[in-house]
């Protein structure tokens, strides 16, 4: 049960990162959706590592590969099954640190939960890699929720202590995709951009690492849609979003801003606009009573700071059973929030396309 | 499935505000449990409406009531239905603002979800007093999880932005069980609780409601458990807590306070301790890679203040479409925290009692 | 899980045969259907003990009670709480027998699984007084599926060695409603039905019990619908009806009798007749590759000979663990198939309505 | 949904007969188990098309290859992706035959399902080929199953009327395999065997084809297992079994047989033997009240004839919507049942391993 996601649109995540491939299993995909390839390698791209300074300097080609589910270039309403493959693998530091609990690594939790059995090189299911299998999802799954006229959009908040406080309507937002992929930090204020690189490149100087916030907002999710109790939209959107490694906290709308105000500031008043019942602020995120009000749906994550450091650090030699003082070397993201913008939009796109399908919102059968 | 959480340990809640009971169902409840009416009962006085000030004045004896599931006042293994009834009743408030959507309650999402069908009473489904299921399904996980030595302590960490910021041990929080239970605010700090209920009485004055945030640490909870992926305890836990009204935002460990560290900061030396290997610190909130470390499960959750409130509001009339202003009376807490306290220890005991008997830690048939 | 079925449409049973009551929880039921409290007392009359010799002579009004989810007499979305009371409960017998495992009943396998803390009275759980709540909610089901035109009828196929062999068609069926309601046995075969009961007569006048089996035919159930693999219809509606006490065979179309067939015997031509395609026969019984053909579907279902007999049976004291021979009294069903076909016509309405609020065929809001 | 089975073992099948591959992904597997792959080779060239005149010409050499989950020649924990390639593909016939629904063939609805966008080359998704991804998943959980002692052993019992009525006990059944898998029938009664030879070769020789039944046992199985109400043994078994194509009836222990029997007759009277306490014969087919007994779990399903022959048949060409008569060609196998017995093995395989895995019973790191 842990590595598949969903009711109808359920999605099956398989693989390691130091094995022979990353891929996902994608179930309940209406049919005849025009299967769009160049699509999913452009999501694909967008978390691919190796793309600049910030980023690790593994090098993936991160080639999208079809085994199922598609005939004659349209969804069949079978499972499709999505591959890449690993290709630049090191497991030779993995190795060498075999003894050693990196902190804040999964080594010691894998550890007590498979019994040592786990494979260890490159965190194998643990690693970020695997997110590579929710982005291809994801990228069908936002196919599908555009042709609704639903848009998703990540970008990133704040790296560090470099914030973007910005409210970013529709409009403005679309015209902001071609500036967000130019900026090697995901962000979508070019001034503010340029201060997050400099303070990703400092940390990386120190061999140290940093952490940030992402904001990602859905415009035109239908109203009324999402459930009360077990099945609120915030119970659906965080449980997906949890399953990427680094995130630490979510929050909708106002969030742990809410927590400071009163009812009177934080209540969102009803307007009649355009004959539409909307309401004049969206301090609520889009969400009451778990259920879309129509208006967009917004939240924030919280990204820790990339676990992997070239410092020094303090840990256990488990084989010897005695604390140590380790420079663990090896390659990764001095911040690992840019690359994982694309995966909070694609775990978004999965999370809400089940939704509509259980609503009866989208059909099961499609032709386009 | 909106109304059913859990795999083994699964909870099925049902009832309204304002009709005839408020109910739970409990699956999966290990056969041979002393089934402690009282300890329910206490459970439930923790979240009771009319306790002082700081909450409403609808008077509810809240008594539990048990239909099916304890034979020999054991635990059979067969589902437990529990219930309370409701008793002070006044719906004639609902029907006066039928026709007006209350900001940020659940009137319009309900309406087009449901059609214009749901009971409104009381906000029907959606309101709080639905918890009070959470509250008695919790209070029986908590008695099994207790037996395993795992103990879940939460306390009101702030009011408005009165902040109680000191780091507790279990030491010290076993002791400070009582001092929270006669905190009007469930605070464990007595000082910083006088602030706190003198701010709720301001908003009162006000008629006005304030918002807060709750700490919840699970102390003893065993290494190793949770899942990967898309079950990791970050999953689980943040479905299980936003199925509570009223909460906008969870936080693990350091959370969003680590979107601003550096690894070298946010990472947890390893040391061996005792013989037994451990963090120096806890930023990682006992949760790396979805899977407990050992160390306490430490989160916080921001709640909202209450929607309802006393003071001129603009809002729609959906009959005659149109934007008007009104002034809602009727009874409601102006600061529904001190309440939401017992509700957040009971379904993170619903969410890891099920963690622990799908891991098959905690056995099918017990016997205390 | 146990007690739980369903995705959408789910129902969740609870109570006990010697308990308070006995009860079912129906969690997705679309809003705005009008409650028709009289049709869901019809369908629990048919399966009410004491209607006849056939019949235990356990007296119960079965009166249903409803606790929750409707108001102004619609159904709102919200989870619906149907109870019946347990009134002519008498326990001395089981306290009686306490010690000794009645043949082909659950004393022993309930004592394994639950460690001897399951409520024993009257079977507790395992009682078929339990599918009382399976009724309570496929006559809610049904009135849903008939508005779609979908009619689901059973009625005894065979008792022991007397078979009702005919095919009927929709046209006869619904004229047959009646006389089956009139037959003590639930046959739509005067003739056979006149044997049947002289049959069930005769065992029970040697303190024994009899078999038989139930045939099930929808009606009008759209095709293109099910799924495939692990969602067959087959998968779906078996899993659905060995949830009923008894039964220990299931069979679609020529079931078994396929085994025996050639496939130019078995096809079923497809014939293009009215404009619509169909087929000439129906030896698929209305599925193909787990889908519907939007032929009816037709199933069969073997119906054990009740366990409870008054004739002396070899068994164990498990006080003693000794050999013995026991004559059992208390009450009991000569031939519980009568009672059963109702249970039939529950389950399969339960699990058709989940099928097509997941295919989205029927929305979750209607107005009838 | 459709795709995925299980509960904590959960299996997900993908891949299509005439696609690149056929598929299936494990999760769920206990860390620790020593991966036989020659294990998984055996039991799938169990069910390998071409292996003698009763089965299909296609050839395959159904190679298995492993792209994750395993490390060390252990299982991880982390899910096992298993495939095989398809390589004797001839899609010509079924494009010739496009616009012909086969009688009792899935092209009807599955065009209805999919809107007519499904890979109908070689039946695509519905293909009897699919179950070898449930060979494949069943050598897995059938190796676990061994170590805990639980052996399944599943045979031809009938061939058309040919029938196999001995009652095989475990000691006798060991010995069989061997004989078993030397008949090309997968009969355990050499007499037999022949004469079901002689009835394929028959119905072969006139392009037609023949349905038979398949008994499977599963020996030591722990008593107290499966579960009450809506997760019987019974329900989650013909669940399974119901997802292979081709089934069309299940029964457990007498089954239908059961219908023309008195209580005294069915009754399995419970006698103490060898200090344990067990059932005198087994008409419960070891499971009651959805619960094991500890004796064997027995069932037996019927097979209908293939679909595929060669004689003539109606039916409707769907472009020109005119009924017509069509003799397909093309490979088949004249009679399914042999090939069918491993799937059936491995199916049973996978869903008590998920069953005992719910129940703590086999744990979650085994090592062997």
């Amino acid at each position: 049960m842990d590595n598949t996601f969903g009711t109808i649109f359920r999605i099956t995540s398989f693989g390691e990162s130091h094995g022979e491939i990353v891929g996902i299993i994608l179930d309940g995909v209406p049919a005849g959706l025009n299967f769009d390839l160049d699509f999913i390698q452009n999501e694909l791209n967008r978390r691919k590592p190796g793309q600049s300074f910030v980023t690790t300097n593994r090098l993936e080609q991160d080639r999208v590969r079809v085994l199922s589910g598609i005939f004659n270039n349209k969804t069949t309403g079978a499972p499709i099954c999505l591959l890449i493959e690993n290709k630049d693998i090191d497991s030779s530091i993995y190795t060498k640190y075999k003894n050693y609990l990196r902190p804040s690594h999964v080594d010691y939790t894998a550890l007590t939960k498979y019994g040592g059995f786990s494979d260890f090189r490159g965190s194998g299911r643990f690693s970020g890699r695997i997110t590579a299998g929710f982005v291809m999802a994801g990228a069908v799954a936002k196919q599908i929720l555009e042709k609704y006229d639903i848009f998703i959009f990540a970008y990133t908040k704040s790296i560090g202590n470099i914030r973007d406080e910005e409210n970013y309507l529709l409009g403005e937002i679309k015209n902001l995709h071609e500036i967000r992929e130019k900026s090697l930090v995901r962000s979508i204020n070019p001034e503010k951009a340029k201060l997050m690189e400099e303070l990703i490149e400092k940390v990386k100087n120190q061999k140290d690492s940093m952490g940030g916030t992402i904001k990602c907002i859905v415009f035109n999710f239908p109203k009324g849609k999402g459930g009360p109790i077990f099945n609120s939209l915030e119970s659906r959107i965080s449980k997906a979003i949890f399953a990427i490694p680094a995130i630490k906290g979510i929050e909708f709308g106002a969030g742990f801003k809410a927590s400071t105000m009163k009812g009177s500031e934080h209540n969102d008043p009803w307007i009649l606009k355009d004959g539409r019942i909307q309401t004049s602020k969206n301090d609520a995120g889009g969400i009451i009573g778990g259920i879309s009000t129509g208006m967009p749906i917004e939240f924030t994550v919280a990204v820790k700071p990339t676990a992997s450091i070239g410092i020094p650090q303090k840990t256990v030699n488990i084989e010897k059973m005695e604390n140590v003082e380790v420079e663990f070397s090896g390659r990764h993201d001095p911040c690992i929030v840019p690359r994982i913008v694309s995966v909070i939009e694609a775990m978004t796109a999965n999370v809400l396309l089940d939704c509509l399908l259980i609503e009866g919102y989208i059909p099961r059968i499609i032709d386009f």
